[in-house]
C-alpha cells in the first residue's frame, strides 16, 4: 500500500533541502544551490530515493509561482518605472546575443546545408531567461528590491515575452505556425488586460485591506488572485504562469498590507513549496548516455549560453549607464535558465527541429546555470555591495 | 493546454473556502462547515467547477496531517496522562455501541439467514471516528487543549486502533484475514516504536531547539518528522497516517519552541492545505441514484451512527465522572466520521460483505457528521463553556 508514498517523498525532500541549504551557507554559497544539489543527490541521478512525480512537480510549480508572486509584491513601483525602458533594452540584448552565438555554435558543430533553421532554434532555446533562481538568490541577499534587482526581474519578465515571439517566428519558418501576429497580439493583450483589470483589483484589495487589516482573508484572497492570473496567463495568453504571478504581485505591491501578505506567502513557501521547486530542478536531472561530440557540444552550449547573457545583457546595461560592476551583476543575474528552455526544446522536438539528444544539453544548462548564478551573484554582491 | 488547470482549481477552492467560511461565521456556524459546503457547491455535486484530482486529494491529505500534527503539538501531556484511561474506555464504548446498533439496524432492513456478518460489517463502518473535523472545530473555539478536547482527541486516536482490530476480526470471519494477531501486534508495535524512538527524537529536537531557537530549521525538521511518521504508520503498521502525525506532535509537544513550530505549520496549513482538506470532503460527494429503501436506510444509518457515538461515548464519559454537559460534548465530538469509514467500506466491498450502493450511505454520513458536529459543538461550548 504505497498510496501515501508522497508523504515520504515530501519528508525526504524537505529535510535534504534544508540540510544541504545549511551546508551550502556554511561554505559560503547561497542556500538555493544547496537545495538544488540536494534534489540531485536524492533524485534518480545519484541515490534514487525519490522519483519525480506529478504531485511533486505540481507542488514545485506552486512554489515557483509563490516565489514570483513575492518578488512582485516586493516591487518598488517607482524603481520599476525608472528602470522600465532600460530593462526592455537589456531583455532584447539578452535574447538576440545568445541567439546569434547559439546559432553560430550549432553551425560550427553540425553545419551543413539546411541546418540554419536548426541552429536558429538552438539559439532560441538559449534565449529564455528563467529568473526564479536569481530572484531567490537576490532575496537571500536582501537585494531583490534594489535598482539592480528590479532591473533584472523586469528584464526577465520582458525577456519571457520576447522569447515567446521569437519562438513563434522560428517555428513559423517551418510552416507549423499558428500565426505569429496572433501570438504577439495575445501576449500584448495579456499585459493590457492584467494591468487594466489591475486597477480594479487594486481598488478591491485596498478596500479589503482598509477594513480587514491583518486578517487571513487578505493574504488568502491575494494568493487566489495570483493563482488565477498565473493560470489565465499560461492558458489563454500563451505567457508563462510565473509571469502572471509576478504581475499579480506588482498589482498588489502598493497595498499597505503588502508586507503582511508577503510574509504569509513566504512562510508557506519556505516551509513546503519553494524547497520542492529547487529540489525539483535536481530531481529532474538524469543524464542519458551521450557520445563524445554531443558531450563537447553540450559543454560549449552551456558556456556560450552563459556568456551570451553576460555579454548581451551586461554590455547593454553598461550602455544604459549602469556602472561596470552593476552591469556585470545584471548580466550574471540573467544567466539562469529553467523550464521555459525545456518547454522550448520540447516544441522544437515536435516541430522536427531538434533530436531528443539535445535535451541533455538543455538539462545541463539549467543545472549549471542554476548553481553557478547564485554563487557568482553572491560573490559580486559581497565584494561590491550596491543597492 | 490545460497542464496548469490545478492552479485554477486551487484558486477557486481557496477562495470559495474562505468566502463560505466567513459566511458560516456570520450566521454563527463554525468556519469549517462553510468550507465543506464550499467544496460541495463548487464540486461535481452542484456547480461542477472543480473536479476531484490526485493532486487535490494529496494536498488535502497533507492538510489533515498538518491539522493532526498541530493538535499533537498543542497537547498538554499532563492532561493526556490524566485522561488516558478514561479516553480508552470512551473509545471502547464509542466502537461497540454504534457497532451493535448498526448491526441491529441492518438486520431490521435486510435481515435474513446469513446476514449477520454483513450487519456486523455495517456496524464496523459506523465505529470509526475521524476526529479531524472535531479538532478543527475545537481549535476554532480555542478549546483543543482543554480536558474535554484532550479526551476527545486521545479517545479518537485509540478508537482508530480498536477500529483496525475490529475490522480485522470481522474480515477474518469471512476467511479473508491476514491474521488478526499479526494486525493487532503491528498496531501495538507502532506505539511502542513511536514512543520509544520518541524519546531519542525529543532529545535531538531539544538540542536543535536550544541551539537554534526560532530558526526555520526547527519547524521544517519537525514537519519532516511528522510526515515520515505518518508514512511509516500507514505503510508499515497499518495505522492511519493522521494517527502517526498526531503522535509526532505529541512527541514534540514539550519543546520550548513547540508554539513556534505550531505557528509556522498553522500558517502553511490555513493558507493552502487545510481548506483543501475541508473542501475535499464536499468535493468527493456526489450522489448516485438510490431507491426508496436505500434512501430510508441511509437516513437511519446516519441517525443511528450519530446517536451511537453520542450515547456510547457520552454515557461512558458520564460514568468516568465527567459532568453531564462535558459528557455530551465528548459524545458530540466523537460523532464525526471521515475517510476511515470509506476505506473500511472499500475493504468490505473487496471481501464481498457490502454492495457499492451502501457507499451513498457512508458518504452521507461523512457529510452530515462533518457539518452537524461543529455546529452542535459550538452551540454547546457557547452555552456552557468549560475548560
Amino acid at each position: 500500500m504505497d498510496s501515501v508514498r508522497f508523504l515520504l517523498d515530501l519528508a525526504i525532500l524537505l529535510f535534504a533541502a534544508k540540510a544541504f541549504g545549511i551546508l551550502a551557507r556554511r561554505v559560503g554559497a547561497p542556500e538555493v544551490v544547496g537545495e538544488i544539489v540536494a534534489g540531485l543527490l536524492v533524485g534518480p541521478a545519484v541515490l534514487g530515493l525519490v522519483d519525480q512525480s506529478d504531485f511533486l512537480s505540481q507542488m514545485a510549480e506552486v512554489g515557483v509561482i509563490m516565489l514570483m508572486f513575492e518578488a512582485g509584491l516586493g516591487t518598488d513601483l517607482k524603481k520599476l518605472r525608472q528602470t522600465g525602458w532600460k530593462a526592455t533594452l537589456i531583455a532584447c540584448a539578452g535574447v538576440f546575443v545568445p541567439m546569434a552565438l547559439g546559432t553560430a555554435l550549432f553551425l560550427c558543430f553540425y553545419g551543413g546545408p539546411g541546418q540554419l533553421l536548426k541552429g536558429l532554434f538552438i539559439g532560441t532555446i538559449m534565449s529564455a531567461t528563467s529568473v526564479s533562481i536569481t530572484v531567490a538568490a537576490l532575496k537571500e541577499l536582501g537585494k531583490l528590491d534594489g535598482v539592480v534587482g528590479t532591473t533584472i526581474t523586469s528584464a526577465a519578465i520582458i525577456d519571457d515575452v520576447i522569447g515567446i515571439i521569437v519562438l513563434t517566428v522560428v517555428i513559423g519558418m517551418t510552416g507549423n505556425s499558428s500565426g505569429s501576429a496572433l501570438v504577439i497580439g495575445k501576449a500584448a493583450l495579456f499585459f493590457v488586460v492584467a494591468i487594466g483589470s489591475g486597477f480594479v483589483v487594486y481598488k478591491v484589495f485596498s478596500w479589503l485591506d482598509a477594513h480587514y487589516t491583518h486578517t487571513r482573508r487578505v493574504p488568502i484572497a491575494s494568493l487566489c488572485y495570483c493563482l488565477a492570473l498565473a493560470y489565465l496567463a499560461e492558458t489563454y495568453f500563451g505567457i508563462a504562469d510565473i509571469t502572471g504571478a509576478y504581475v499579480a504581485g506588482v498589482v498588489l505591491c502598493n497595498l499597505s498590507d503588502a508586507g503582511y501578505i508577503e510574509r504569509r506567502v513566504d512562510i508557506s513557501s519556505y516551509m513546503v513549496f519553494a524547497p520542492l521547486f529547487f529540489t525539483g530542478i535536481g530531481l529532474k536531472t538524469s543524464f542519458s548516455s551521450v557520445d563524445a561530440k554531443l558531450l563537447a557540444f553540450s559543454v560549449c552550449f552551456v558556456i556560450v549560453s552563459l556568456l551570451g547573457k553576460v555579454i548581451g545583457c551586461g554590455l547593454c546595461a553598461r550602455a544604459c549607464r549602469f556602472s561596470g560592476r552593476d552591469s556585470l551583476k545584471i548580466g550574471l543575474g540573467m544567466m539562469t535558465r529553467g523550464e521555459v528552455a525545456l518547454i522550448t526544446a520540447q516544441k522544437g522536438l515536435s516541430a522536427g527541429l531538434l533530436t531528443a539528444d539535445f535535451f541533455t544539453s538543455v538539462i545541463l544548462l539549467i543545472l549549471v546555470s542554476s548553481i553557478v548564478t547564485p554563487i557568482l551573484l553572491k560573490r559580486e554582491y559581497t565584494k561590491y555591495p550596491t543597492d
